[in-house]
């Protein structure tokens, strides 16, 4: 099967039903031809062809296109994509897309406006329709890949892009290659150190063929306290142009004059945009369940209220996430999480220290964290977690509980999480991370809040009985719990990354016939290892061992093996009654509901 | 025993045999009152009160204070403390040291220029001499700490001061306390990333109270690229004021002009620095064994002329460290480790990509090497270890190691450093940690170049016994075969964090009365915490467990338990013939030698 045909097949089909009549007819048009036809090359190319094979446009204005595939989805950045749009035309225009020879290479640093390229390459005849359909879903990812055409590939980092074209210029100019560098950049993500650290770097450098395109939306997630400032591109950069970033014509006859002309410049685009997470109109009337994350604001805000604690809360555009919104006073850093910790190092120590943002983003600011760790008390660090689109590494909870001074939690109900606030309190000098989980969830009926470094059984060992017996870590127990209902495996739910179990626990799991742990989380150095490690307990370690995906949340589940189904066939393996069917979580299923 | 006395006494003897007759009776005067008199308060309190107890000035000029002390230690940043000498006195003129309510506060962000103030304090009559001959040697440290009459304390990062200072300021406007913060900053820490995140947030939060004063001596540890971007202060504080940086009536009266005027500022202070690191006129004729990190840059150089590999160096100012001066060229970022990572990004797969640094700073950047790791082929990290006064945490490594698609090393001889490079050639697709400690020392006759994952024994067991034995990681290799050079306890070493060990080797361990796992390196998620988790060993880890001091190397060993003496006393503990002089390193060592 062709690599374009395993990525799109089974989710475009899925898609089927929330097409209209045209489109449904078009996409199935298109995997018949992929399912007639071995293509060769690469993906990029794969997808030129079946263009080709089934040229029929449904629509000629990207705008709409975008529209479309985010309804579709059902998710997205389709503001953001839409305030780049013109630039991303004017990148085509100039021949800077998917050509072997173009005129100056070009690095997307937006990397979540992929789908304004998709959505162009439709109109212009080289996408097929059916990949769109896919976006967010396992199919087309919604930030920049190689293999689909771009010069780079992004997975993690904000600002990751301005490094790659800042380097690639580096490159160019080593190789006596006199081609620029295009590099398209927010102006939210300009706000982070790294980017100043590459554009410091290009004018110290002397690199003279680096363009910067800035969309200055005047917005990350939240509006930008102040618009980017001009003075600090030109200090870098040299010339400053500017123009209406929404006119298409504007924006291609200043590039194409910076690309003509002499040196480094920026262009700064002045554009609009409206709601960063596209909601689908159906969802905007009745809210659903908030995710836990979301709840943990609306907890915070209230506790102060109560305790009357002076506390600074710092975010980097992260207040979203956390429901900080109309219930919290908090301090929006922009786009740099190293300075929302960096702010908590000179308050006084009784104020509580809040800094909330990505379990990821976190990542590139360890070293002020520990700097944190070790002076500031009454820290507590809110981490948000999500393996959804954007953002999330399985190990970033791990390496959080690596550093001196801290202790991880992962609390899944309002008590587990009032609980850690309650142990920051008595232990002040401990740093306290948080790992808030982006999902939606019913809350489970039992906790660890009376416990919240010990363990709690959800499903208690039945005496005598020594078969398979489960231990989970925070979000885990709820996806656990929901796989064990009727399957009644002993299980023992833990907030604490590194929970101090009593003797007698650590005996009887010492002396079952099997033991899992399971976390939603990465296994190198995590909680079934350190569960290894400390007790010396031969537990099957359960976890995310791969990278992560920029898709879902639910597709996350599956592919780390933690959708209720797998997490049933793991569980049942070695359960004698249910030994055969336990390779197929389905038989199980059906097995139990008959029984 | 007072706070002072602790700190002093055992260093400042010591030191006596390195000081001036005048000096030696001065000290020795300080010593006794210390010894008297049971002094209550702070620390910085004792200091005064021992500096009027003992009135006489050896000195009267603190540029002649810090020769002394830097002489004394035989280490430390001389040069950057003198060219910081004239704000340092602006400050103590201006009234924002050591009172109880300064007219502005003051964070000290170039936080090495620590004895600048302690040689002031001494020649104004506030500190008294003797704590002086313990700077760099486990009394007086090199960086700032409140006690000792600092406003800020820095542990790690550089660039954190500018994150202390625009948090005060923060904090200070909140109260409605209307003074402004003076930040003393370096020209080289306003490289970094972080630096710019805290005055573009001064400027979007309209913070009036900060006055950043830059010594732009034009070097961070080697010359800076270009000097300090003038036009980049303005865009962010407003006013930018230069002066002569080492005419102490211009520092202060420009100073007091900034304090009095509204606004947020700068003030440049051009000054002059010569070489980073001080050396002893005696250690200048004869330099000794490099260290090992200072050899990897030669075998590296050597390495690529032999293969004509295309190669890409790039280090946040730490060329010294690797030796690649006149080696290897090199890319120096400046102070910008996520940069010296960013820039990997974009080069082609088989150019061999190394960035070297401090294995600590790379903790700002690991979002960015996680991208690297995905993203970059041929990807080595050099990784600097140095438990020294600057840099390193004993946890990086681990952190390090927990990254995706990553293997981590420590080797101790050139063929092993060779056989990292040799296996990041067979597998280009997994980034190479290479931890290379800074620290001198014979190269060890046994080694796992053979079989880099595997492990060797540098002393085997012997048949039939099996009472203890010790599995050691990288360096921590050399020195419990020094300490068990005669105690003869079978003693597995591994260069690799994680080694992939036979089943044989496992089963012997596994069948030992007592085994120990030894690293120079910290315990949690460590090499000795994965062989447990891994094997279920039941190992005793022995290995770096508190906070790393700013003391030198030597200090350091001691205080984590790595002295031969303390680790001849751990390998003997159980073997009955040492059992009892086991406890003391010392008498084991005389019975060895008696014996």
């Amino acid at each position: 099967m062709s690599t374009l045909r395993t990525l799109v097949h089974d989710e475009a089909t899925a898609a089927l039903p929330r097409l209209t009549p045209a489109e449904a007819a078009v996409v199935r048009r298109e995997l018949a031809e992929l399912a007639a036809g071995e293509s060769g090359g690469g993906l990029f190319e794969q997808l030129r062809k079946l263009a080709a094979a089934v040229p029929e446009r449904l629509y000629d204005d990207s705008a709409r296109v975008l529209l479309r595939m985010h309804e579709i989805a059902g998710s997205g950045n389709l503001q953001s994509n839409l305030s780049s749009l013109s630039t991303v035309r004017a990148c085509f225009d100039l021949g800077l897309v998917g050509g072997d020879t173009p005129p100056a290479e070009l690095v997307v640093g937006r990397g979540h406006i992929a789908p304004a390229f998709y959505a162009e390459h439709y109109v212009r005849g080289a996408f097929p329709f059916a990949p769109l359909t896919t976006l967010h879903r396992g199919g087309l990812t919604g930030v920049v890949h190689r293999d689909l055409g771009f010069g780079n590939t992004m997975r993690y980092s904000l600002g990751v892009g301005v490094h790659q074209a800042v380097g690639l210029a580096w490159e160019l100019r080593r190789r006596g290659d006199g081609r620029k560098v295009v590099c398209l950049a927010g102006d939210g993500e300009l706000q982070e150190g790294a980017a100043f650290e590459a554009l410091r770097f290009a004018h110290e450098a002397d690199l003279d063929n680096l363009v910067l395109v800035v969309d200055a939306n005047g917005k990350g997630i939240e509006p930008l306290a102040k618009p980017v400032s001009r003075d600090y591109l030109a200090a870098y950069l040299g010339q400053v142009v500017e123009t209406d970033g929404t006119d298409d014509n504007a924006v291609r006859d200043s590039l194409e004059g910076l690309l003509a002309a002499p040196g480094r410049a920026a262009l700064v685009c002045r554009t609009l945009k409206g709601a960063h997470s596209f909601r689908p109109p159906s969802a905007s009337g009745a809210p659903g369940r908030p995710s836990f994350s979301q709840t943990t604001g609306p907890l915070l805000a209230d506790r102060l209220r109560r305790t009357k604690r002076q506390a600074a809360v710092f975010t980097a555009d992260m207040a979203a996430r956390f429901g900080f919104k109309d219930h919290l006073p908090y301090v929006n850093t922009g786009l740099a999480e190293t300075l929302s910790v960096g702010l908590t190092l000179s308050l006084p120590d009784p104020t509580l220290k809040v800094v909330a943002t990505d379990g990821m983003y976190y990542m590139d600011s360890l070293s002020m964290l520990t700097e944190a760790t070790t002076g500031a008390r009454n820290l507590l660090v809110l981490a948000g977690k999500s393996y959804g689109q954007w953002g999330g590494a399985h190990n970033a909870v791990n390496l959080l509980g690596g550093l001196l001074n801290t202790r991880v939690y992962e609390p899944v109900t309002a008590a587990e999480f009032q609980a850690c606030l309650d142990r920051l309190d008595r232990e002040p000098g401990t740093a306290h991370v948080v790992s808030a989980v982006d999902a939606r969830f019913e809350p489970p009926g039992t906790d660890c809040s009376d416990d919240l470094d010990g363990a709690v059984w959800v499903t208690p060992p039945a005496p005598g009985r020594s078969g398979t017996a489960v231990v989970t870590f925070g979000y885990a127990g709820v996806l656990v719990a929901e796989a064990n209902a009727d399957l009644g495996v002993p299980h023992l739910h833990c907030a604490a990354l590194e929970p101090e179990l009593p003797a007698e626990t650590v005996r009887l799991l010492a002396g079952v016939e099997r033991l899992l742990t399971v976390e939603y989380n990465g296994v190198q150095g995590g909680f079934g290892e350190r569960l290894r490690a400390r007790h010396l307990l031969d537990a099957e370690v359960h976890g995310v061992r791969g990278d992560i995906l920029t898709c879902a949340h639910a597709q996350q589940l599956r592919r780390h093996g933690m959708a209720p189904d797998q997490l049933r066939a793991l569980l049942g393996a070695s359960a004698p009654s249910f030994a055969e069917g336990a390779a197929k979580g389905e038989e199980v299923r059906g097995a139990a509901a008959s029984a």
